[in-house]
């Protein structure tokens, strides 16, 4: 079995040395707690709400950062993998939103978010890269930020490549949602897992920034695509899982929601031109006789 | 906007001409109730647990079969248009668990569901074409059949070519699930719609059959991926809709569910090779130091 722990924290926005505190101590708490997993925030060296890329700039910290450094002794006394956002300075000199994966040998891997959410894309640069999925001592760890999840192309492309557990640091704004339903965000991740037979840790912030409420939507989903973890509050969401049961990828012997695919009709997804900018706004008459 | 009505029915295994007259008053009563989008469950005019492909062949039928003549004599009342399941007779003389999309000029499509769940595959042919988009009075309607839906490459190429509504015709045997949770295959079509900001109608069925008891999970769903009909029981879920929100693909100007896809990163979806039967089962050393 293994143990995920997702730290749902509240960075202070653009307050690094305090951010950076605040991970290590949520990491430190999670590898005490015998996480095999650790998940961190989106964006938690930063905060999100900038009111400028200069002060993203500001509190931008490149992947050769001492923090990583410190993530890496946390995670040594596991041993433990950290899956954590950070808000990345690149060697272009440009900003990009990271996730470092991270464990008791260092850096692993950095992911740069190719699905840029709203504003961010004033802010930072899309990265360039398919995401990462690691070996790791574990199982296969796959990583995306936030919004990337809610591309299907994704988490799938993720499963197909042998990811047995999404790792998604995220920042999920609030919105509104009829009463008795899973925040949105959440439901995309349950039909992701149930849908590619994967586990995925989404680990979200709660409080409020410059007027922007969070979520607190933080949730680890089994391979099945149930909830399996979930906390309203500042602190751990924690599961322990089989992430083996990742590789069993049929319901029964007749089944196999990989194997079942028919990729040969599935051409348009990777096809350069995008269909939906062509397309009319309006309807046929809709007018009944 | 355009009337929505699933008709959740409880045909009888092997009884073409009682399962006949049942779509055929399904179809009446929901024009009366003025749909302008009539959706019917799978395999509507056979009932779904045969006992043997032989069982099959003795009630399937062609495209050309009266009944659709029945049915498009009903759906020109409206004007309507009908997406019902059926056990079709190919020409060349296979199975195929097929989709009619039948208005008042007659058959306008047949859909052969392309990925066949379990059992089905000792049964039919899957089909080799991808389902159809169709131009209706009412909006651009895709259609797919059951376990389709749980592959989001299908839902997802629906929604780049254009359609505002999936139409859905189901069979969904009754799955195990948490207290409180939608059956996992509403959950699976509310992520679609969402992510793709499209319509979509499924239609299921009630009873048990050969002691297979269906899960009756009708669910129409909006663009932004909430519940907005169900039925728990024998007859029509009904829901107004505007299909033209379909066609906005973004939540503000800053976003574009379709437009904000990187489809450079997505070339694994199409490729033929299965990723997944090359993965070993185990993983490596989960011990703890």
């Amino acid at each position: 079995m293994a143990r995920i722990i997702c730290q749902q924290l509240a960075p202070q926005i653009a307050d690094l040395a305090g951010n950076c505190r605040l991970s290590i101590e949520a990491i430190r708490a999670a590898v005490q707690g015998k996480a095999d997993v650790v998940v961190l925030p989106e964006l938690v060296t930063s905060g999100y709400v900038f009111e400028s890329r200069e002060e993203a700039v500001s509190v931008a910290i490149p992947a050769s950062h001492r923090l990583f450094v410190e993530w890496a002794l946390e995670a040594a006394r596991g041993p433990s993998v950290v899956v954590g956002g950070f808000c990345e300075l690149g060697q272009d000199g440009l900003l990009y939103n990271s996730a470092a994966i991270v464990d008791g040998s260092g850096v692993r891997a950095v992911y740069r978010k190719t699905h840029l959410w709203e504003r961010e894309k004033l802010i930072f640069q899309p990265g360039a890269e398919a995401p990462p999925v690691l070996d790791t001592q574990v199982g296969r760890i796959g990583v995306l930020v936030c919004y990337d999840l809610e591309f299907p192309e994704m988490t799938r492309t993720l499963a197909l490549r042998g990811a047995d557990l999404i790792a998604v640091p995220t920042n999920w704004p609030l919105v509104a949602r009829p009463a008795d339903e899973r925040p949105p965000e959440v439901i995309i991740a349950m039909a992701a897992a149930r849908t590619s037979r994967v586990f995925i840790a989404c680990c979200d912030r709660v409080g409020v920034e410059r007027g922007q409420e969070w979520t607190a939507g933080t949730a680890i989903i089994d391979q099945s695509g149930w909830v399996i973890a979930t906390t309203p509050e500042a602190g751990p969401a924690t599961a322990d899982v089989d992430l083996v049961l990742a590789r069993r990828k049929g319901w029964s012997e007749l089944n196999d929601v990989l194997g079942d695919r028919r990729p040969e009709l599935y051409s348009a997804l990777s096809a350069e031109q995008s269909v939906s900018t062509q397309l009319p706004l309006t309807v046929s008459d809709q007018t009944r006789c």
